[in-house]
């Protein structure tokens, strides 16, 4: 089809205490949206509400509405807006690019993502709203193996370093291109910066060094499509 | 332009003593002429050879010769490769495309291949052509702090765990794609392909693990274009 469906969309987010939104894959969709131009509603939801919407079929946002279609995984909503909206600038330009993007995501996810995690997940809970903190700890505390949010991550700031390590791919692709998806962001680019704005967005250490050549890129990314990460509240990612 | 160049190609490779190729770079240009479907001649030299050629103009390998172009960085080749031949299936189909292969070199030389480097470097020498030896031996170690080769691979079977490790995005990735490309193979999985190929070439200890799930991938890469690394004296890649 190469006519665009005008229903309304509707992206449910997740909201902390102050109201901002703060998933990393969340955060995919947001800029998945402003790169293609399409405009939506937005609906924010605390981690208790999600179970309580389309019949507790979804576990995790984003969850997205359009029409009569609801996904909720990133990927899946990422391809979905190629294919509903093909008059606009795609997400997807090429097989290759597709795939190469996903090569990048299970890069990002397992050597960067997963790690942040342990430096953040209590401050997650500190910065949701009053009534998920309870629900956050214990489906959080299932996965440590006995141990607390405060046990768990005593020692964070010793992680630190393997995270800041396993981003020099990144800062060496970066001393010749501006952004993943090379003169122009991609995907890609929303999957890092996604991760980065999600530790900023809670986090109350610092994720990188002062001097990390990575300062520019995420300046770059944050500025995107008038500023779509630089929200009142988000905290330094830098020392 | 659109019309191709009809000179010849010759392609310079580095030989080892029993006669094949082992620089990974040189084999990421094999695997960029066969996907393009571009005969070449090979003129195949030794360490010791390169400062011989055009003027002393090189210090490595691959040297392509078309015409009165000469080039020897392998990005600079490939990428000449797609404008010199632009009839030919394209290497890089977009620049999106281009800049996350280029990420994803970034992440294989600098995660991987430089770590397979302190595992193999001795194997190498041993297999390069006698009259090289030297010249390899002074060479490399002079990047070696006064260790010789051997003192600097005396440990080196403790280096594969984190080079094993390290490959976990890829394996990660490859459960739901045969190639980085997608279905079929791009320049990113000749960046990888490559540097297996050189672990084979001459590593006297397998760089993987028996199960590890790359075998299949790896399997798939050698077999392309009629079986191109496939070649006999290969040694095992897997335990």
């Amino acid at each position: 089809m190469s006519t665009t469906d005008n229903s309304k969309i509707k992206l449910y987010e997740l909201a902390l205490e102050d109201g901002r939104s703060a998933s990393p894959f969340v955060w995919r969709i947001r800029y998945a949206l402003a790169h293609k131009g399409i405009a939506y509603e937005t609906a924010y939801v605390g981690f208790t509400d999600i179970p309580k919407l389309f019949g507790g079929k979804f576990k995790t946002v984003p969850i997205l509405e359009h029409g009569s279609t609801v996904l909720n995984e990133s990927w899946d909503i990422a391809e979905y807006l190629d294919r509903a909206f093909p008059d606009k600038p795609a997400l997807f330009n090429t097989p290759a690019e597709h795939s190469l993007v996903k090569f990048t995501d299970a890069w990002f996810v397992g050597e960067v993502l997963r790690k942040m995690f342990r430096v953040y997940v209590k401050d997650v809970h500190d910065a949701a709203r009053p009534q998920d903190r309870q629900y956050f700890r214990e489906s959080r505390e299932k996965n440590m193996k006995g141990q607390t949010l405060e046990t768990f991550t005593a020692e964070r700031a010793t992680h630190l370093p393997a995270i800041r390590a396993a981003l020099a791919p990144l800062r060496q692709y970066l001393r010749k291109y501006p952004f993943l998806g090379g003169a122009t962001p991609n995907y890609a680019d929303y999957i890092a910066l996604g991760g980065f704005y999600w530790a900023a967005s809670a986090g109350t250490i610092p994720l990188l060094e002062r001097d990390d050549s990575l300062r520019g890129y995420v300046s770059r990314g944050f500025d995107l499509y008038g500023g779509i990460a630089r929200e009142p509240g988000v905290k330094p990612l830098f020392e």
